[in-house]
């Protein structure tokens, strides 16, 4: 018997959950487009076995880690790497315990949903994580991850991904995926081009960056001319391996169209690192301006992730670098950021710019208003903390009036946890059937519509959007 | 057999669906009250036959055209004109069959839902509209609309309207209102005082709006006190032809309280044009007070509509003119903004002061607390981009149980869409009742006062708020 | 027969509300913990009688004065003695009949499911409070006050309390828990240490409270090392009579952590009174981080609740004084505001600070991302305007999915109004337990985890954070 309901999510009165049914059996075997996630490219290109249970659950999971942490467990009893180098855990076993132990916490979390839909449907496993079984489930997943079968492109088929997109720096080489596309084997997975570290001036060596990025694209990034032809480069290089979209993450979704002297001036004072606040806001403003530019000359799909405190702890930062679930959402400006980059390029329906909010209020007071009038504006699905059912439906419920559905994009699982990409797009699936179910039996759509749109949110949207 | 659903919009657990019902059945023949709207005085006091179906559906409706625009549909396609004289589309059956082309866009929208109803409960259509029969419905519609059952005083009585009120500028002539005040006809069409072209300094023309305004009052709009006698005039005219109301748009809800002094001086400064933005924006939100406090002495219930950045595409602007879909919600600050006026009138229960808002987030955080507490406040319905069944629903979620039902004034259309009417309120109505049944059948609510409350939130309170 | 449905707030389909029943069959029974609430601790001390209907359940109740007042209805005319000395309603019964006139406002608000609860529970009156049966409830609950089961101490064991916390000032002399612990009842009722008026250079007579506090004390108040000091002995006294907690009100979380020099050098500035805004605020925001500071020190529970702007019509604060219905939430930012604070105690397990927004939007955006990550805080449940079913539903699911339920503290009450402490515990128990039933429904917790959270969620998280 499967510890999953297999109802989950669906609606609870009855000729609503049948409906939910039926839409949700007609699409949940289409492929998975995943065209926005953080998995590592080197597993494809390598293929080698996944190392232990913790490595695959645990220790890179900043949902687990932070959870845990916010009830006083250490990282370092997590496995995760003090910089200083003082001690931590390094048994797998043990870390496994330790989540074990704590995994009450999760009740009702998307993180336990997913991790238990990863035990039953990837590792077979039909009891529940608990203290006591916590031993015997480590080695039944150990055991598994021996086996080819469980090796990445054995996974990546056996989970019917169609195509799936890693996000890749600017100063990337590529490597792995220069090795996917000259192999025989037949997975499409592609990069996406992620310049932060060469568009803010505040990122970590950045000046340094730039003349790495001179080097890599024989262009000279000590004029703002020659920085610019890098990036077109750059861009080259990637849709060469398969890239349809570039990723651009920001505190804010502040933009800027200064006059190109006045960009060239201001790159001029910002190049050598040390900018004032000021300047490094401007530039990082005026350089989506300048993606989306770009992306009208080559096609590239613009991605912006917008509104997260990054390593809100800095303690934490300094023991345990970035990405330890400190990233925290404020409240943005999107009517007023975005208003720059729209004047310039908002109406022209040649571009597509893709919107991630982490303030769900944005979306019914202004990224469904904005996307529902501009041509080039798409809204990215329910992201990070709402990559989870009720923020998908509050999602639907907070966009489809204004913008409806095909001002959207579909799901995306944005994950580095390889095995929960099957449980993500579920749980999207299940969700947006509920929504349609919902909407039929009061009314607001056809049947007929809604089969079509399940489709749609499924599949065709994605791959519509991404241009895949 | 309909094409709509007899118990859309209502719960979908049964005995909450029965009950939802049987209000609704006992409230939905009451007559509309339509206190805040855009329609134009001139089909009532001429009443000429509609031109066509293009024009009654697609080309004015700033819904309708936004959401083709967002799908790369151009403006001139759909017969709005370029103010640069350039070709538009001018064949109404060419414009309705590019929407018919993209009907799917608007699924699960209010849009849909008002256009399904009007063509069914209106033209008797039951076909879906789509490309396959597009022509054959727009030529039911035009025949329809050469028949004199189907010109406006005939559609204002079968839609069974009571009273409705339009939307009218301070330097409106106001003649169709006259017009239909000397006729025989029985409707009650009535005016609002709608002043933004003379209290905003950077309207277009404003200068001249005020020397136009001192011409048609007889007053001496060089100074702060003709100014505002020619708004006592100005207002006595809307009330000689019905009026009961103003209406007040602002990017802002800033108010202002200065001394008359201080007053008279920030007049000289901006009357000629060209003002400062702060001056600008401290005599927009003076005029609030002051217009709260003629509201004291005439009687004119106070609409004021805040929180949206008009034009946000400024080539659309330049190319289309105004109100073409590109005004977009922010956030703004209710409880500070209303402060100075709330401080000289806010405690006074002879003031009706109704407020609008497009960031919903205000309702539970700002309004309802404001509205639940002030006398003089009351807070219009869900608007605009909410006025849609989920926004209904979560504005009477967020507001009911701080400031209760008494504190709201019932449906407002607000449309310049008249087809559209009967269709609105029925969304009203239906949401409406469904979220009393819902109180009831979860025990918050005798079934005796959910019965009451249909009618009040259909009827009783908008005729009380706006004095009808 | 009840007139409160036995089902009320549970879910519409049906095998959730059966479940939802099941759970709260489990659990109705359990005690009332009140870890953070007005009552007045002289009742339990001195046990004399309440004097009156009217000042049980009107006059002292903000929540149903605002609402009289919003309609219109005076605050003398409800027995609220204006300061100047002016005439106001004196006689119980007439201040009764205004209320029941008045009643049909509170329709599906939690006063009046409050309210309602009380007459049944506490007072046996099944009929519905109306204009004709005013006189008649008046005269029975006034019957019952004058018997002993009626009695505040009585009341106490009757509710099945096991501890309640009262809200005091740093300058009580808690003559009254002093009293309360010296006599043989056994209830347990607490003080909570709250020093606003001796940490916010703003209040009223701050300069005197200084003093006083020095007096108090036997410390230096004229130094910053000295005030300091004050603080940690009244927080002694306060632990010596139960104390587990602290309270604070600030109208933004901004908190500041200057180094001590700096801190001493601020308080010499704004100890006499008449501090510049800035200064006010900079000293309030350092004061939040030296309570965590002391709080790691002496183990008390800190509180804070944000984001109000208390007496916002200044007119009726001079009139009737402060808490009179005219406390307006604002928008905060909480991610900004407690860096500071975070950085120097956040991943500090050994901290417990539980926060309070008025602000719903922060629960998904800044809260539950914030207390899912840092050890040290926690959720305070849904307050004040959001201390109602939906607010509380919107709560959970604003919350859970991504900060659990482990990161929230159980129930407040957080009233005045002793007789509404049962309703107020009822309504979070059945919130909570629809909350867990849909939850089950769908897919997403299990039965056994479901009964195991509905005690938690009712009892063991309050125990638990508050370290009764």
């Amino acid at each position: 018997m499967p510890r999953l309901d297999p109802d989950r999510l669906f609606p609870t009165a009855p000729r609503a959950r049948d409906l939910a049914r039926a839409l949700y059996d007609s699409i949940k075997e289409l492929p998975i487009l995943s065209p926005h996630g953080h998995t590592d490219p080197a597993w494809f290109a390598q293929n080698a076995a996944f190392a232990d249970p913790a490595t695959l659950f645990v220790t890179p999971d900043h949902y687990v880690l932070r959870m845990l942490a916010s009830q006083g467990v250490r990282y370092e009893d997590l496995g995760v790497v003090p910089l200083d180098g003082s001690a931590y855990e390094a048994d797998p076993r043990r870390i496994w315990r330790s989540f074990a132990q704590q995994y009450h916490l999760f009740r009702a979390t998307p993180s336990r949903m997913w991790i238990d839909h990863a035990l039953e449907h990837v590792f077979g496993i039909e009891e529940e994580l608990t203290p006591d079984t916590a031993d015997a489930i480590h080695d039944t997943i150990a055991a598994a991850l021996t086996q080819p079968a469980f090796r990445p492109r054995a996974l990546y088929e056996r989970f019917g991904v169609e195509v799936l997109a890693t996000t890749d720096g600017a100063l990337d080489p590529l490597q792995h995926h220069k090795s996917i596309t000259q192999d025989a084997w037949q997975g499409r997975v592609l990069p996406t081009y992620r310049p932060d570290a060469v568009t803010d001036p505040e990122a970590p060596g950045f000046a340094q960056n730039l003349a790495a990025f001179g080097e890599m694209t024989g262009e000279d990034t000590g004029t703002w001319h020659g920085y610019l032809a890098a990036h077109r480069a750059r861009r080259a290089d990637f849709i060469a391996l398969g890239a349809t979209a570039t990723d651009h993450g920001a505190a804010t979704p502040q933009t800027a169209n200064l006059a190109q002297n006045e960009a060239s001036a201001l790159y001029e004072r910002i190049r050598h690192g040390a900018p004032s606040p000021q300047d490094a806001a401007l530039f990082r403003a005026q350089m989506l301006t300048e993606m989306a530019r770009m992306s009208l000359e080559d096609g590239l799909v613009m991605q912006l992730h917008a509104g997260s405190w990054r390593n809100h702890s800095s303690a934490t930062l300094r023991r345990f670098g970035p990405d330890k679930g400190f990233d925290i959402p404020r409240a943005v400006d999107w009517v007023g950021g975005l208003h720059p980059l729209l004047e310039t390029f908002g109406t022209d329906p040649r571009l597509t710019l893709i919107l991630f909010t982490l303030d769900e209020t944005a979306y019914s007071r202004e990224l469904a208003p904005l996307a529902g009038a501009y041509p080039a504006l798409r809204l990215g699905p329910a992201w990070w903390f709402f990559d989870s059912p009720d923020g998908m439906r509050r999602y639907r419920e907070a966009v489809t009036e204004t913008a409806g559905f095909y001002n959207t994009v579909g799901f995306n699982d944005d994950t580095r946890a390889f095995c929960s990409i099957p449980a993500r797009h579920d749980v999207a699936r299940r969700v947006d059937c509920a929504y349609l179910a919902d909407l039929v039996c009061t009314g607001r759509l056809t049947e007929t519509d809604a089969h079509a749109l399940a489709v749609d949110l499924t599949y065709t949207l994605a791959k519509n959007a991404y241009r895949l």
